[in-house]
């Protein structure tokens, strides 16, 4: 398998994170976001919408979207399993992961801060509030959906998606300095993930196409 | 089960489909989020981020995420199926339901609408070219996406969560005056979507919270 991605995507670095707890081997191929190049005709007819990650599996097919891709992953290499045995435990870990990857990182993600900046004219305190408003709320939310079922990780004492899309988002939203102080259960889920392997591996500074310093 | 929602909520919508096309009688709790009914103490304790929709099982757990709670009935109620059968097809089927969740919704929700127009001063012409950009954009990619794998529907020859995600969302930027045009696939898939019984059972005009004319 190939994995297109970048460095600091979030989205790419859930991906590698579902992909190392697996411990399933895979080609990594740096899309240059800073470069456009997420938006060239050869990347376009991988991924419509100019995204990153996308995933080309053994047979060829582009798969878009780093929740569909976790559940491609989960389905065809079961084991380790990245969801909870029982179906509300998964329903709770994906609701954890889709609160991340469509409350928090949407209103987050970089190309959306740059619209906010130049072409609606906000300035730092503005941006600020944006994402202490919403990334900041959802990951609120986060902390009291953790609180409910959580074990080590985010449900119960195995990382599944909820994990893999925590740490990314964590990681990015101390980049942006957004307000955690308070989300006292999620910093310690996170500091618990950071130290195992798996999470090491996929950490963003340890990618081939990381800028560092 | 009862399903605490909204009438107009697009994610609500996707859950009541899901829920009719495996033919599930559940009771319906209306959460008029005009009054913010949403920010109660008592749904807050079942929903922490105060959105809609929330599932409760028969078991009493309180499940969050339209996502996730489609795929809590696709595991729980497994016929019929709401996914293709093939992990490729599946992958995505998701894919697409994710590209709306996560790309289009977040960034046309009623929330975000109000906070550009009433916190940063955004005219009628910056949001229409905010909701064109953004949710309008990812609605482009999506065509490209159905078009490689649609049949009769968005993926194949069934009805699945990218339909269920695909309605509410084509219905909502109908609503807001997002620009469509040259959309033709989905909007070939949404007309017979639209035209199936469960489709029909699900739309918001026909739940009892409906305010009509």
């Amino acid at each position: 398998m190939k994995l297109f991605g970048y460095w600091r995507s979030s989205a790419t670095y859930r991906v590698r994170i579902a992909l190392a707890l697996k411990g399933i081997d895979y080609d990594y191929e740096p899309v240059n976001l800073l470069k456009g190049e997420q938006k060239s005709a050869a990347y376009l007819s991988k991924n419509p919408n100019g995204l990153v990650p996308t995933l080309i599996t053994d047979d060829g097919a582009a798969l878009n979207q780093s929740l569909s891709i976790m559940e491609y992953l989960e389905e065809t290499f079961p084991d380790p399993s990245i969801l909870p045995r029982d179906p509300v435990g998964r329903a709770q870990a994906r609701a954890i992961a889709a609160t991340i990857a469509c409350e928090a990182q949407p209103l987050m993600n970089l190309r959306i801060q740059k619209y906010l900046k130049e072409e609606a004219s906000f300035d730092d305190n503005a941006v600020k509030d944006w994402l202490n408003r919403w990334p900041g709320s959802a990951m609120a939310a986060v902390e009291k959906m953790a609180a409910e079922k959580a074990g080590a990780f985010c449900v119960g004492d195995a990382p599944t998606m909820a994990d893999a899309c925590l740490v990314p988002q964590w990681f990015g939203a101390l980049r942006f300095g957004v307000d955690l102080s308070g989300l006292t259960r999620l910093n310690e889920i996170y500091e618990r993930c950071i130290a195992l392997p798996a999470f090491e591996k996929a950490h963003p500074l340890n990618q081939p196409d990381a800028v560092k310093g």
